[in-house]
């Protein structure tokens, strides 16, 4: 009897295997483009606009109920055909990462992507969160892919410090049903966009509000996925307080005011601890569920750890010790970080209707953005908690 | 001084006129699908399945910066042409809205909408709330070239009670952009959708399940707007809680387990009030916006009131007073209540790992059916606090 189960159970995984295709970068087919004209025509490099010019090719792979993921494509760059009354025009079944593709400085023809696992990684979590299907793919396969991707547009890469092409995989619902389900059918594909260094001149830093009714994320809610309906309940309190000559807004939650987030990046702050008297680094923990678990957040704690030069805390902070550590002299530095900025100097908080003011640009601030950007730009000697971050295309 | 400002004011009005094209049904064109295939094939009205048949035309209208909305068309049904990039796949920039054209079971060629109004002015909520421009346009335009929709699709409205023409309107942005800021420019459009009674052999009542993580919404989100990301939240512990056997999940919020709302639908409980002694209907405020402000939620709280035979109340409710008021007999009547369902009675609420039993379908749940599908396909006499419910097309 045992054994007939047994067999059955074989025989189910089999038909399940059968019927559930993975991403595989073997069975990759490329179409490239013949028209140069947006290759030629695009903006000088001084001039890119970030996620504005977009490079010539896309990936895409399809996954359906019954085919599981379709042989995964490289084709020029185009509009998607999508239903009006697919899942992710209505149901916000969306979900996207972003990364970059650089060129070493040392060896311009040298191309290496940044923690490419992590992103994809997140990229599954955000799916699960989603109830997206076809999750169980092997993250290595669609990394090998994004290089491909990379590789055939690598002419798109500007060279110089600064620099890059930022990579945005997305998994859209394309399921044409009007009831709430989990999807029937997806769409996964990453297109590409060369962009210049954040800050042209230096560091700009940004002074930020929480003066706001809007609360980004919640404990049960999708914080901690990188998905749709996270960004657009922040476009209108952005609006106001942009407004308002505020750059960003640092969220707030609960009735403490703990801080989580700095407009779409994680936040770090640098004080003296009062219990301590010593100096320590704290940045929001994931615990809760209501932090985007960040790359570059994810590196600075690895590295200012590895320094062991400093506490390094993820514990909440409140708006109230944030605000006595200025009063009594002991706020040193704060900072945003993200993909897109690696860091970024916050100079100013407002905080019910006063600003607190921040040391602008500090020593800490400094030393993360040249260790993160040198190991980006393997301008330095990755250091030895750093083994898997650059993976050479 | 004073003349010369007022000037300058009219002139920089007349420019903001000129510059922001309103929606505009008299602008609106008409192309005329030929092939009459989907129509001769669409399934018998009996075997529709809510959300999968689609009718033969769209409306579609754009918005840019430069221009405004532009000239409204109606169109055959087609595939959205939509940038890989655009902000409605990336930040959940997407709002919609549900509601139904019907006949009249007097006369099978009257035809339909019920209260029009509320839907276009909460679709404009939702584009506020998602920082989406171009959202003072007049809505009596919007409900003119919705009721010119269903009249060029009329013959796909079923006949019958429990049959209409679901309408579906929805707002995407299609900015070609992948920084998070409000759009640049939109595409209103609205698809429809022929569907028949969500009951077919009297009511099914639902199984509720509170044992979940997931919170929908929160003081400070967008709750009470109908956007993408609400929904994209709930399918992973709705899929969860189905695998246990509940059809929908109750939605709490708070440390004292307040009910909001059930599914996607809003909720109502009808118990007698320990205080008072008296029955009292009781469903969720609006005032702290984490609640859809729903068409049949105003419509069954209109109706009940009017009636005055018991206390109707828009205020929270606790999990542990339903417990209570359950243990002490107290508990009438539940039910969720949407454009889709009209009225779903409930019969179990599972609160910490226990049933709360519910009796299934009772006369309130009844009486408010009746009369609200009685003005729905005009069986009844409208009661005297409906004045403008219904829209003749």
């Amino acid at each position: 009897m045992m054994g007939r189960q047994q067999h059955q159970h074989q025989q189910k995984k089999a038909l399940q295997v059968l019927s559930a295709r993975f991403i595989s970068s073997s069975d990759l087919t490329i179409e490239l483009k013949t028209d140069k004209s947006d290759f030629e025509n695009q903006p000088k490099k001084e001039d890119l606009v970030f996620g504005t010019t977009l490079s010539d090719h896309m990936l895409t792979i399809e996954w359906d109920k019954q085919n599981g993921w379709s042989p995964p494509k490289i084709i020029p760059y185009q509009d998607l055909k999508i239903s009006p009354a697919a899942s992710c025009l209505h149901y916000g079944l969306q979900c996207f990462e972003g990364m970059k593709a650089y060129r070493s400085l040392k060896d311009k023809d040298s191309i290496h992507l940044f923690r490419p696992d992590k992103n994809v990684e997140r990229l599954k979590n955000s799916m699960r969160r989603l109830a997206m299907p076809g999750v169980d793919f092997d993250k290595d396969e669609l990394i090998k892919l994004i290089s491909e991707l990379v590789k055939v547009d690598k002419d798109w890469i500007p060279e110089g410090e600064g620099y890059s092409l930022y990579i945005r995989p997305t998994v859209i619902a394309t399921h044409r049903f009007l009831g709430v389900s989990p999807p029937d059918c997806l769409l996964l594909y990453v297109i590409t966009s060369p962009v210049g260094p954040y800050y042209k001149t230096g560091f700009d830093p940004i002074r930020l509000t929480t003066d706001t009714d809007c609360v980004r994320a919640w404990p049960g809610g999708t914080g901690n996925a990188k998905c749709g309906g996270n960004y657009a309940a922040t476009m209108k309190p952005a609006a106001e307080a942009a407004a308002k000559g505020y750059s960003q807004i640092l969220w707030l939650f609960g009735e403490n005011d703990e801080v989580t987030e700095v407009g779409a990046m994680n936040f770090f702050i640098y004080l003296i601890n009062k219990e301590t008297n010593r100096p320590e680094l704290v940045t929001a923990p994931l615990t809760r569920g209501d932090i985007l678990p960040g790359v570059t957040r994810s590196s600075i704690l690895d590295l200012t750890r590895s320094w062991g030069d400093f506490d390094v805390s993820e514990r909440y902070i409140t708006m109230g010790e944030i605000k006595e550590a200025s009063d009594e002299n002991r706020l040193i530095e704060a900072f945003g970080c993200g993909t897109a900025t690696v860091v970024s100097p916050v100079s100013c908080i407002q905080y019910k209707g006063k600003d607190i003011s921040i040391p602008a640009v500090g020593e800490l601030t400094q030393r993360v953005w040249d260790e993160i950007v040198g190991i980006q730009y393997r301008k330095i000697e990755a250091p030895p908690c750093t083994p898997d971050w650059i993976v050479e295309l």
